[in-house]
């Protein structure tokens, strides 16, 4: 979906580069190490918002409380988010938690509760430390800066280890609107609807519902197309603010630069997703998974999904093995009919199956292709026209450390 | 289900111990070290047979041929089995070298083809090596006896560390009967209608669909319910062969020790079926999760697949880690409808949760628990009454070391 015409990158540019936006963060103790674990995105003035959440039955208190918030006037000038405690299974007295985090956040920058969101991450089910976190947010305002996109990204990494963001420039009415967007994901990363933390901004001038549509559109494509193990967390959200600063003609899906914006919002989503992706617990480089000619869209998205959930499809990509006996497995077992005669699969521009028969392939300059940092698996259905693209990460003996000894 | 009652287990006893039963392995070449890759189970009557296999889309080509076998007229006399290659997406090559394993078969122990069931189990997308395959029949022959069970189950293992066998003795019509079976597994293990390999034998007088029906429905309490990976194989098959000499009244679901037979073969199914998840690859543990007062055995069985395939889960049971956040955001995305206020979890006898909240637990005594050879996990979801048991096992380095480098 990625049109390099409609948009720019911007160089250096974090959320804090869309007008209107400042973002901090600071460590409250949350984390056992002196790393930042409180942040905040703050707009200048109350932001258009819409937001997307986990379909997981158990969503955690803070998403719960964010949700009232946006559906009170659709709009929000403040997102608190902290990181080591995921204030999730945490009962009545987390759901109180939740609100006097926002109850802290409204005091602390001078605007109405119903304007703040909050957002946890980490470890389930243990009560939020609540002298650190409101003790934290008074301390935070001083912190939220036009440079604090850095510290912001820092305060939401759990076990990640590469910041995530990205800012893109496009032309709307002849003004011009950033789009920006930082992230945090690692593991229990399966989104279902939306996925981990995923925060955008954007200056442009645009009426909630028609973010919202926007927010949903690009999540079917980017946020939820990874995995990085399965697991979908009850803490995923991915939460857009739009402070109408760039002053262009409000934009609608009629609007003439519609496809323009819808494609750079597209691209920073898709960025993140990646980003989120290639740094999974463990990880040491990026799969993505193409399938082309499916017969539906459903099918091509549940088939790529499966391919890059294996983790006989991850290992093996680990250890640069081009065993594509378990992609067509993965191919077969994803729950939608496919013509067994005629798959074709390509590991980068290898071919290995054509027409569902081995090919030979050279061996060494597949391994070599395997050990690179990005891992392309093409797989052609011959079926229909319906594409789709998933991205993932490899399961290497780090993920498994990582995740043997998470609390400890 | 099992009903200790009703049957007892034989020590030592194996695949053969039913009456009229054969069986032997011995190496042909297929793997690369000295180790048994070709085996058979031979009876010396017609055996009334059943079978249940992959629901994997890419079906490997031995099992359409041992499909058309028993479909002939409902009997095997020969099952013959090779590991090191699985002959799954070979094409028309592959299906034609099925076609001549089962001749060579049926040649060598002088029976009908369509006698003869052909399995195999190894890499993916591999031509067999016929003349290796051919030869090895030829020879195989002579080493079939009534002690082989042992060089059987060697000749059945590829990455599988232990055998897996089990014999048990019931009484029906005053008559002894004897259930046996022996298995393998270890990787690609999520099966869906059948599993890896699995071979019971039985010395009942039962016809074939009386046989089947059994062999379905202890198939979704047993072999269906554990999980290795996620990845189900092309190749999965359990073949059932009764001999009859036993000479018991014929078994039918009217027979008054028809419950004590399918609580004795249900047994057998389980205890293979726990075998092969405790003997998944790199696995330290056998880890039982059961869901229990679900609304609907669906659910029960759909959750407790949930949480024992959670690579969170099953990487913090490796690391003794009693995060039970990982159970309850599994039980939450399993796809059924839960009382998010009304779930209790236990590991062992330790409650971790209680209607939703967090108990106070002594972490010491959790992990000390967590760290033995057997981990057991308890949801009750306070909803209906079903009840489902799966099994799983822990995610270790070693997972990704063998699967890393599988072919190399």
């Amino acid at each position: 979906m990625s049109n390099q015409q409609s948009f720019t990158v911007v160089a250096g540019g974090s959320v804090t580069t869309p007008k209107g936006f400042r973002a901090g963060g600071l460590h409250c103790g949350l984390k056992k190490t002196e790393r930042h674990d409180l942040g905040a995105i703050y707009c200048e003035v109350p932001a258009n918002a819409a937001g997307v959440y986990t379909l997981n039955q158990f969503q955690a208190a803070p998403l719960r409380v964010t949700q009232e918030s946006i559906a009170q006037g659709g709009k929000l000038q403040a997102m608190l988010v902290n990181s080591g405690n995921a204030n999730a299974c945490t009962g009545q007295q987390g759901e109180d938690d939740a609100r006097a985090m926002r109850a802290a956040g409204a005091k602390a920058f001078g605007v109405a509760e119903h304007l703040v969101g909050v957002t946890s991450t980490g470890v389930i089910g243990e009560l939020l430390p609540m002298g650190k976190v409101l003790g934290g947010i008074e301390r935070l305002h001083a912190q939220v800066k036009v440079d604090g996109g850095d510290d912001f990204c820092q305060a939401i990494l759990t076990t990640d280890l590469v910041k995530k963001e990205i800012c893109v420039r496009v032309t709307v009415g002849g003004q011009t609107v950033h789009i920006a967007g930082a992230a945090k994901g690692s593991g229990m990363i399966h989104p279902n609807m939306a996925t981990m933390l995923g925060f955008m901004t954007t200056d442009a001038n645009i009426e909630s519902v028609h973010l919202q549509k926007l927010l949903n559109d690009i999540t079917d494509s980017t946020f939820n197309m990874i995995t990085v193990d399965g697991d979908t967390s009850t803490n995923d959200m991915v939460v857009v603010m739009a402070s109408g600063l760039a002053e262009n003609d409000a934009l609608t899906p009629d609007h003439p630069d519609w496809a323009a914006f819808a494609a750079g919002f597209n691209y920073v989503g898709e960025v993140l997703a990646k980003a989120i992706a290639r740094d999974g617990e463990g990880a040491t480089k990026l799969i993505e998974v193409t399938v082309a000619h499916a017969d539906s869209r459903d099918a091509a998205r549940a088939i790529a999904k499966t391919v890059i959930g294996s983790s006989l499809v991850k290992s093996a990509c680990f250890g640069a093995d081009a065993n594509w006996g378990r992609i067509i497995a993965a191919v077969g077992r994803a729950g939608h009919p496919v013509q067994t005669e005629t798959v074709d699969i390509s590991l980068g521009d290898i071919p290995v199956l054509v027409q569902s028969r081995p090919v030979r392939f050279d061996e060494e300059r597949a391994a070599e292709y395997l050990k690179g940092e990005l891992v392309q698996i093409f797989v052609d259905l011959h079926m229909g026209d319906a594409t789709a693209t998933a991205w993932g990460c490899d399961l290497t003996y780090d993920y498994v450390r990582i995740n043997a000894a998470y609390r400890t």
